[in-house]
């Protein structure tokens, strides 16, 4: 390894911290001006940004990049306001920073509060959407942390001309030049020395495809906020109607099939299998999605496929979902708890006891009751933005109780609800 | 590696995940049912676990092992009666899991909650203490949690006997066999086996003295919940009142030296330097404490020795403290920042403003004003029992947005406590 590129990390580390140090105390309206002003100063060099980018596509197209690719770092005026947009949006969020979690008051007159501090330096990997390099480093900043970005090298940069605007919008209103800082070299080595900079960095969220977040998995001396996969599922019990649970599933699959709260996998009640499961799979093909089933899914259309072993573990991205009859909620639970990610899973039923043991039974992040998986993401929960979702476990701090020893899930209680968009 | 051992390892794992599903839905009755089945049995087995534990000394002798070594491992029938009395107490804290955390309804009208639920599976590697045995079992059998317990070559007959009597008592009372599991074996492979162990086990938790931990925390693949060090400060504040910070800082430092939340550098503001370094400096050395100090405290006394810079980041776990004057709040936050292990930091002082600049510039896991840095401990939070302290910063779970980018500190105000006993 490269000592050149230590030296060069480290320094970009003990900045990020010592700026982190500084953000913290930074007071509400003075994050909230400064990201205003970042999307004024992204607007006013929208030229520069395009001019960047363009050099990126064309880099990008003589290296043959997938259409998907070029799409994903393709920048145009509006999808520039639409970062801008977004800024402001974070910016009307109210500030996490200071918030009373708790308190309480012990018998020696003692009073203990749990109060939200940022995390400190976090350090963003990501690849070739450059819209990433704003929101990102605006999610950490209204949150009062220091952020390192180290974009994909095909939006190099752009990303850099939007970290340039953006750091002169915060400049102007006084905060620290290091809030935001970008790994200036593309040089795939800086990862793994990312990785390992623990002493600088305290949170590395990997945002990408699924090879991305493996690596960082595997290399990283960091805490992540990460999940690998999304194999989310969606249990149509037997006490469940049919209509909601057309409604649900098709939105489910269907809304749009690449993101990570997409099902990947039907899994129906043998209990209503006869009156349920073939609506559900002709549904299904009907709207232009690819059935790989289990028996019984097979027999209820003979244009389903059958499964294969590797279908119940395959996150698709895509118009395909596997099919399959389970004995009950238990079977369900069994199902998922062995074959999921711990992303999101939903259950369609009017019986509460079912729905209970789902909810109990599930050992993921989300869970949702009559409600699409596609709700799985920050700004459809009420909490704005989001940096990604982690189907990570909690670290607590300080004294590590009974309560510290627990995390929490998301409970989604709906009746038929789906997304719209 | 040992393909036996790896297998063994697996099947631990296997075990204690399926265990952890069936506990995760125990009610909280019959878990404490089962915490006081099993004190009761650690008392019927009293004599076993003192013939047990005779054997673990006789060997721990002939292998040389310190008297205070020694200490930690022996057991009587005070200190099992104190076991059992400990299950007792956890078994009549509040059940963790199922708390609704937070809850909020979408304009959609699904209503979202925040809930606790248990972690998983909870690996706890400890030396030879044999009582973590049963207390850490139980803390995380009463958060719903599976435990795999390594504990030290020299409890290992100890451990197993309580263990033996623990799990007779959870059997008893339905709970499954294998909520709490032991290493069968002494070989230290099994503990990097253990920390790779990612599929099966959610934490682990390092108990033991900082070998130990380093090693975890350099092997671990598995988030932790740990501190490597206790590294925690009192700061005299110009604004402190003399008689409030020599009776804190006494006991901050001397009430016991060997635990992770005693003081181990004392701060003194320049601008009562005059008045206060003296008196603290000469309290502390009358009181047996060897003082390691800058100039300034070894012209104040002199008996005090002169200070090497090793000194400003060790952690002495001992009666020697090192003593320093700085310039004001932000030299003082400048100073622990920079030497701490961000564990716990005491502010003395009247002037609420100087507090405040103390209680946010600290990057730790506990901010104290006015109160001793020795309560950092669960009990004394009025958590109960606890498990350790984790200077790790949070991991959430779910959608990350602004305000998971964020984790919490403790800040405890007091008017002059100090802890008792």
């Amino acid at each position: 390894m490269s000592t050149d590129l230590d030296a060069l990390m480290t320094e970009l580390g003990r900045r990020a911290r010592k700026a982190a140090r500084a953000l913290a105390s930074v007071p509400s309206k003075d994050k909230d001006k400064a990201l205003r002003a970042a999307a004024q100063a992204i607007r006013i060099d929208a030229r520069l940004i395009l001019d960047a980018n363009a050099m990126d596509m064309k880099a990008a197209e003589a290296k043959g990049l997938s259409k998907a690719m070029l799409d994903r770092l393709m920048l145009d005026p509006a999808r520039i306001e639409a970062m801008a947009k977004g800024l402001e949006e974070i910016a009307r969020l109210p500030d996490p920073v200071g918030r009373t979690l708790a308190e309480w008051t012990r018998p020696n007159g003692m009073t203990i509060a749990r109060i939200a501090v940022p995390l400190g330096v976090i350090g963003i990997i990501y690849e070739s959407r450059p819209n990433v390099t704003a929101d990102a480093a605006a999610l950490c900043l209204k949150s009062g942390n220091a952020t390192i970005l180290r974009g994909g090298s095909e939006s190099f940069h752009s990303s850099h001309a939007i970290l340039t605007a953006l750091t002169g919008g915060l400049l102007a209103c006084g905060l620290p030049l290091d809030a935001v800082q970008m790994v200036p070299t593309t040089d795939r080595e800086a990862v793994g020395v990312m990785l390992r900079l623990s002493e600088y960095i305290d949170v590395i969220v990997p945002r990408g495809g699924k090879s991305l977040v493996e690596r960082v998995v595997n290399e990283s001396r960091i805490p992540l906020f990460q999940h690998l996969e999304g194999i989310c599922h969606t249990y149509v019990d037997g006490a469940a109607d049919l209509d909601m649970a057309k409604e649900i599933v098709l939105n489910a699959k269907m809304r749009r099939t690449g993101i990570c709260g997409a099902t990947e996998t039907l899994l129906v009640d043998a209990a209503c299998a006869k009156t349920h499961l073939q609506p559900l799979v002709a549904m299904l093909i009907d709207a232009g999605c690819e059935v790989r089933g289990d028996q019984a899914a097979c027999a209820a259309d003979s244009r389903a496929l059958p499964a294969a072993d590797i279908d119940w573990s395959t996150e698709y991205l895509d118009a395909i979902i596997s099919v399959k009859v389970v004995d009950g909620v238990a079977a369900a639970v069994e199902h998922i708890n062995t074959f999921g990610s711990h992303h999101t899973e939903a259950i369609v039923t009017d019986n509460a006891h079912n729905a209970e043991a789902f909810i109990t039974g599930c050992d993921s992040a989300i869970v949702l009751w009559n409600a699409s998986t596609q709700f799985a993401d920050g700004g459809e929960f009420g909490m704005g933005a989001e940096i990604g979702i982690s189907t990570g476990k909690l670290h607590a701090r300080g004294p590590v109780g009974v309560e510290q020893l627990c995390t929490f899930k998301y409970v989604v209680t709906g009746n038929g609800q789906v997304r719209p968009g």
